[in-house]
């Protein structure tokens, strides 16, 4: 059938997807999520079909188009454009195979990853596969399969070095800024760590949005390797790489929901790391209440499954289970947490020193793996010698920062202290909350917003002390987080 | 925030949605499929958020919304709305809850088929509602409270009389057509019957399709209700009645993966029998490798479900396990149906026999129930006295038809025999084919399209002799359909 292409002028987010009228779906028995065919000259394009049942915006005879068919196919309005029935892909039937509690393959696995990262599914079929491995947990060798089909639909990042040095920690925590002290030190120890990050969904901010306020981190991949190949490391945004692409849209999907499929999770993470080549990688596993690791026991199996996995792709892996029941560092936010880092990277006494404890831990299990000796004195050497800073600096430049004072950091010039109106000790930090109150202040496009928090848990406090200062950049944000504050129960003093 | 309406001029299929400019969404920490409600003097909906990447469509400041929003809320183009972030609705924590494989309560299955009905839920939520109820198979009990739920948020017909006979049939077996036979015949017994049934999805006919070759089928609930008072039987299209409105919305989402979950299936049909008020029940469950019910194991268990929950509803149902292996009838299609059926009412030696002897077991089977005594015979006198026939035309006039002689019904101009290829019996017809070869020969839209069979299973046939007729009304489609007859393996021969 010949149809008229109608440039609808949306975009769908990601699937490719066409709109045909009622009357020329009927006779072509095509049903809303079917497929066609639509072909133009020699390109040939399989697309998910939508049906118009008024004559409005696809008349008789159009075929209306997203943005993402536009693209593909290079269409013009009017363009004439042949299209047919197509099948269904054939990861339709592998996910209703694992929806069925059955086992998949490698080619089955690879099959379904190459139809995400092409777009070839619909949201709702996607979510079908993210409810299937949810519930029908995904096996380890399953597990794996998913890894390195993620990794074979993406780029990858090969420098040709070994050992390649990684780290990652599971997200949840505020505040929990340790790549940006890790990094440098690892780097200044000679070894290569090609760190990418992530911008913040729900929290205040993401790694990439705290070392934006010091450098660059959007870069193509072949600026990141000629970078880290220069100063052995680097702190950029994963989002621009097209590492691992299929993950992006997965976690999309799981989003409504809130749904944390743990194969996804493991395949994620691993998948990340073996796209850079990474051979010797720290997991940080933060447990808590508010944290994605609810207990030890959920924290336990992780570990053994993150191990499992790393065995079988021939990396070394160890998992450390942090303290995940309130914030690390001090400031919570892009520059209160910029500020944190300077300080701590060149000692300054303003430093936050858990945050430098835990840095220095994960950096000495490092050390560990690639055979330092001594890994914890030597990691605190680095540190207080000021070659972890010189580092930080070098790379910085290399991303096209500029070396800045931690006090030339611009933070939101609206601030509000909230005192404790009772004296005690701190029993606890609700790191929702803290999060919640951040975000709301502007954090973390207001890279000046967030809290900055004088207390920790069992620290002593007087009635009348300050508890935390709330920073904001506009003064309708700083009112409405000063109102949130007020009503909500940050500091737990007992 | 305060945004300006532009109709983006699309329906949504269903769920309200709105979309966002990204920059208006990042100052309200909106994401893709978040909810927010949207105020229009003292009208407030709350509509799922798609989110704008580019300006083209939704610049900032402006509010696209899907015609679902504009009707609901009587928008108009630059209309000024208010606009604030919505809790996600109740049922998205109990659909997690049900993947989680726990078990639901009847207020949360309430809110779920709530949300379905008034359109709360997007494809991608109820995606994960399917794919929970599929793996997490839901218990006897949670079927009946979604039945109760799914006729409790829809329209219920109530006759005020006893009892009430109902029927169902499984779909999938090409010609089965025992509605339009059974319906006179009990309703000439003096039983109320007030059938409504299906169009066709993905079959030749679907006996609402067929009925409107005679009669109009699109009612009102309170025209089939003067109907069914005076007749006795009516023979309506369900789609048009807001009877258990969240099944359909549920079957559009199964579609893709061609998913029948089972609580699902019995929910269904319990509940459109339900919502008519019906107290006697027969369940007709064809069982055949290309049935919806492939082997006895599973019939079996069907039918102890069916039971179970008739009796928890109240209700007597039986359920009859039939030879779903091939066509039921010689005509497939809307108008070769209606006539076959035509032919069994009015006794015509060309009748098919296999219909005739399945409509009677099953009239047997409801006769039966209801208390009346030598129930097969009873069913063949009234068959036999023409008062099926009467009762049938007296349906037909109350539905705003006709009396029409079986010969006069129209048939395809175009027609083609396929001839055996050599000589033998019968071993099989493969239903696929034979719905396939009809709908592409122009059924159930052209009424007059479809096959006419002249052998059945176990049939002896000479070579040349014919085995079925290919009927079209358009050359185009007719041509087309010879193709894939010839190609199709539609008889088995042996």
């Amino acid at each position: 059938m010949k149809l008229k292409v109608k440039d609808i002028d949306i975009s769908s987010g990601g699937p490719l997807v066409a709109v045909v009228n009622h009357e020329d779906a009927a006779m072509l028995d095509l049903h809303v999520m079917d497929r066609i065919k639509i072909g133009k000259g020699k390109k040939i394009e399989t697309v998910v079909v939508d049906i118009a049942e008024s004559d409005k915006v696809v008349p008789k005879g159009r075929l209306g188009v997203f943005e993402e068919v536009i693209n593909s196919l290079k269409l013009k309005n009017n363009d004439k454009v042949d299209i047919r029935i197509a099948r269904k892909p054939l990861s339709i039937d592998y996910i209703k195979k694992k929806l069925d509690g059955l086992k998949l393959s490698q080619k089955e696995i690879n099959q379904i990853v190459w139809d995400i990262v092409h777009n070839k599914l619909s949201a709702v079929e996607l979510a079908y596969f993210v409810a299937a491995c949810y519930t029908n947990v995904m096996s380890t060798e399953e597990t794996i399969m998913l890894t390195k089909a993620m990794v074979k639909h993406g780029e990858v990042l090969n420098l040709g070095k070994r050992p390649i040095v990684d780290k990652h920690s599971i997200g949840g925590i505020p505040g929990n800024r340790t790549t940006l002290v890790i990094v440098p030190i690892i780097a200044a120890a000679g070894y290569f760590i090609p760190k990418t990050s992530s911008r913040s969904i729900t929290s205040a901010a993401g790694t990439a949005d705290t070392m934006e306020v010091l450098a660059d981190v959007t870069f193509p991949i072949s600026k990141m390797r000629e970078i880290v190949l220069k100063t052995r490391g680097c702190i950029v945004w994963g989002g621009s790489l097209n590492l691992a692409p299929a993950d992006d849209k997965i976690i999309a999907v799981e989003r409504p929901l809130e749904i944390d499929a743990e194969s996804q999770l493991l395949a994620s993470i691993m998948a990340k790391k073996h796209s850079v080549s990474s051979t010797h990688i720290v997991i940080d596993v933060p447990v808590g209440r508010d944290s994605k690791v609810k207990n030890k026991v959920e924290a336990l199996r992780l570990k053994k499954e993150f191990e499992k996995i790393g065995k079988r792709l021939k990396k070394h892996v160890r998992v450390l289970l942090t303290d995940g029941s309130q914030p690390i560092g001090n400031g919570i936010g892009p520059a209160l947490e910029a500020r944190d880092v300077l300080w701590l990277l060149k000692r300054d006494p303003r430093r936050p020193l858990d945050l430098e404890r835990k840095c220095l831990k994960m950096c000495a299990e490092i050390f560990n793996m690639v055979g330092v000796k001594n890994s914890y004195k030597r990691a605190l050497e680095i540190l207080d010698s000021g070659r972890a800073y010189s580092k930080m600096v070098e790379i910085i430049k290399a991303q096209n920062g500029k070396e800045i004072a931690a006090e030339d950091i611009k933070i939101g010039k609206f601030h509000f202290d909230v005192l404790s109106a009772r004296s005690g000790r701190v029993a606890g930090i609700d790191n929702l909350s803290v999060s919640r109150i951040a975000r709301i202040a502007g954090a973390p496009d207001d890279k000046g917003a967030g809290i900055y928090l004088y207390k920790h848990v069992s620290d002593k406090v007087k009635r009348g002390e300050k508890l935390f200062t709330i920073y904001a950049e506009s003064r309708h944000e700083f009112g409405y987080a000063k109102d949130v504050a007020k009503s909500a129960r940050v500091f737990m003093i007992s």
